[in-house]
């Protein structure tokens, strides 16, 4: 990048606030997608702006002299949508990172966009609150990657997902003015929901600087349980029986047979090594309600053809459960040294029909799939497996992920249930949404950005 | 409106959907806001379309020829949102009024836009499952427009409003292309949330076809109660009390004096008439949790000053509680002629400073305001009682609305809550929005209807 520029952008946020080493800047070519870094996208600079007026003053700079800007939280998305382009500024976020206020009376939270939601979480629930949304970046990841990204989670299924609980915004917008939307109530219908446009917009039509949250009262207690199945399908068919029974638990995991060995040898949980499935089932609420819950929850899945349901007794055996589902990545990271986790999602009562397409997917083009995933919402993650330089074995890999979103979209689900588009996810986004729907996408992008300087080429792949 | 424009209108929509004389288009000048009838803006023509099909044919028309079309469900909004203009194309669409489709397995409805809400709510019940929005108007407004205004209801404190439940949306874009946004699936972020840009734009943006919604199952029980207060704020007061307790309510109702009066002549429910407030409380779930919150809610509500707690007996008892709550308005009609209901809305903590507003406004300008309102999500109804052929009166009423929209926005509010902004707020947007926010809005509304022909001036008065 241009001394000048350089010297001008360390003028607006501080010398303190930037990069601009070669060494520096390339360390913010990746985000926790699977990409090949490739040299030429190093960045011009990296602005650490402390200020909202700090991130307007950088927009309205790069709209004058036409640079690219790319906003950055944790960098933690799994879906490309923080790797860099040739030059840019990386704008990130995280000295933006305090807490300015905790409302009890209205259930609610202001925070500035850098903060770390496990932090969030813990803040919160030392006074009784309760902030859902559980990434399982979420001990790095910040709430305003979170809402750029609409990030979701386990406890979907119960909870719903980041979108469900952002009330208002502060955003600066690509030409660098500054507008808040939404606000401090939860009925509030004046003007469009600018709110839940730029929410999950992946930094494309402005800049989070400022995020109000809702926040619900804590639950009480939890309870944890794990069904064990023989065939996978009868798992996926158990996800439908609880739901019918009137119980919406807080979540439903599915892990595959690939899960379950990867995760025993490496945890020693007492997983079943001969099951091809099990539920990851946990309920919370109040304590006597739960009992029932579980109860009913242990009935229908024997009744679907669960071989076994194991109630955790207390709430170390729960843990154990927790610490060994959020293991499942890394516990298969000895098999391969390459792992894509997608997560196109189908409508729940279609999971047996995905995981059955994803098993001869994996059989057809002879990959390693596993299967792990929020079942109780529909969203399965399929975990290809694989060796990033092994060139003929990635071009069937590549082949089995396009048909997996062909799946997902046959069977009326998404091409991204939480983890976004991003650039990995962009070249199919026409498939789901249409040439018309991806017109007036395009058409907001440009009202809003009208030089495209905006984490360009994100979401639309141009 | 041109003979042979009415003729071409007719072959696309068909002879028996449309009319154009005098008399019956002058049925469409009006909507259930409060707004004097204006001759001049009688329309041109109304059509009936039976198919997304026709509503896209009859939006390519009105584009190729410059026509405005006004898009109108039941019409049962009351902020002017559907308010006609001179020469205008009413589109109503009610006779697009099947339910297509309701998803026991994975809890969602597809409904055409001309649905009725409480039929809708009548079908799931039958087969154990709830849809909660629950506008005043639901036994008449449809899906569509509950969709479009993104109508709120009691029971917006523990479920949340229409926005709340719409999954998908298949729109017809202002220039007649059809697009689908959002799906079946309640993880799901795929592009920009088009779905909640659409809902709650007002007929501004598309013409809303077809609707997949979120549905629960339903509540196995519920308990109705009613605090009475010597003291308005005291009921304030209590309402955060109640949350404080971890508890969210499905409805938490407060009417003060002048209702509290004009209801028990009116129904005669045993309202106590020496009362300055009641607050009406439901929580529904789990029989013995009910009990239990019950009790917990009868405490709180008497240490913070409640004279007295009655909890329906049984289900009769609170019927006609409910009976009496959705009478306030035509109760009060018999006090003056005209009824203004405003919904500012402020959070939940601010409800006694807001109501402590009303009352100083009401006094300074010698108007009769009553309150009533979804206290539990801060959403109030403050209510003008006039008579519009007063001009001496209205012109103070007018004054009165005013500083009432003000006193919100100075307590961190908002000016609707749930009744949406059409052509009667469109004046004071950009007090809460701000001139930027506004232009984004409008640089939004031009990217998708170029010559603004769809509803325009609802939103942003021009």
């Amino acid at each position: 990048m241009d001394q000048l520029l350089i010297k001008s952008l360390k003028t607006l946020v501080g010398e303190k606030n930037v990069f601009d080493s070669f060494e520096d800047c390339f360390c913010y070519t990746y985000d926790a997608s699977f990409s090949k870094i490739d040299k030429k996208n190093t960045p011009g600079i990296i602005v650490f702006p402390e200020t909202t007026e700090q991130v307007s003053a950088v927009m309205k700079f790069a709209y004058e002299h036409k640079i690219t800007v790319i906003p950055r939280g944790a960098g933690s998305n799994v879906s490309g949508g923080t790797l860099s382009l040739p030059e840019c500024i990386i704008m990130v976020l995280t000295k933006m990172n305090k807490i300015l206020e905790i409302d009890r009376e209205n259930l609610l939270a202001v925070v500035e966009t850098g903060v770390k939601t496990g932090q969030l979480q813990q803040e919160v629930e030392k006074i009784g609150l309760f902030y859902p949304p559980d990434p399982a970046s979420l001990a790095f990841a910040t709430i305003g990657g979170n809402v750029a990204e609409s990030a979701g989670g386990p406890r979907g299924v119960k909870y719903g997902t980041t979108k469900d609980y952002v009330l208002g915004l502060e955003i600066v917008l690509p030409t660098g003015e500054i507008i808040n939307t939404g606000g401090r109530v939860i009925k509030n219908v004046t003007g469009y929901n600018l709110t839940q446009l730029f929410t999950g917009s992946e930094g494309t039509l402005g800049i989070i600087t400022k995020v109000v949250l809702k926040l619900v009262p804590k639950p009480e207690a939890k309870k944890t349980m794990l069904a064990i199945f023989n065939k996978i399908e009868t798992a996926g068919q158990a996800v439908s029986g609880i739901i019918a029974q009137g119980i919406i638990p807080t979540t439903i995991e599915l892990l595959d047979d690939v899960y379950i060995k990867n995760i025993e040898e490496y945890a020693h949980v007492g997983f079943p090594l001969d099951a091809e499935a099990v539920l990851l089932i946990e309920v919370d609420g109040d304590e006597e309600l739960l009992e029932k819950q579980v109860r009913k929850i242990e009935k229908v899945c024997k009744e679907i053809g669960a071989r076994e349901v194991r109630i955790a007794q207390n709430e170390q055996e729960a843990d154990e459960l927790w610490t060994a589902r959020r293991a499942a990545f890394a516990s298969c990271a000895r098999l391969k040294p390459t792992i894509i986790g997608e997560d196109a999602t189908v409508p729940r009562s279609e999971i047996p029909a995905m995981i059955k397409r994803i098993r001869e997917i994996a059989a057809r083009y002879n990959v390693l799939i596993a299967v792990v995933g929020h079942a109780g919402d529909g969203n399965l993650h399929a975990t290809f497996l694989c060796d990033e330089i092994d060139k003929e074995e990635m071009s069937r890999v590549e082949k089995a992920i396009d048909e997996t979103f062909y799946a997902a979209l046959e069977l009326k689900g998404t091409l991204s249930g939480e983890h976004g588009i991003g650039r990995a996810k962009a070249p199919f986004i026409k498939q789901q949404i249409g040439e018309d729907g991806y017109r007036v996408m395009k058409k907001i992008k440009l009202a809003l950005d009208p030089e495209n300087l905006l984490n360009p080429g994100v979401m639309f792949g141009e």
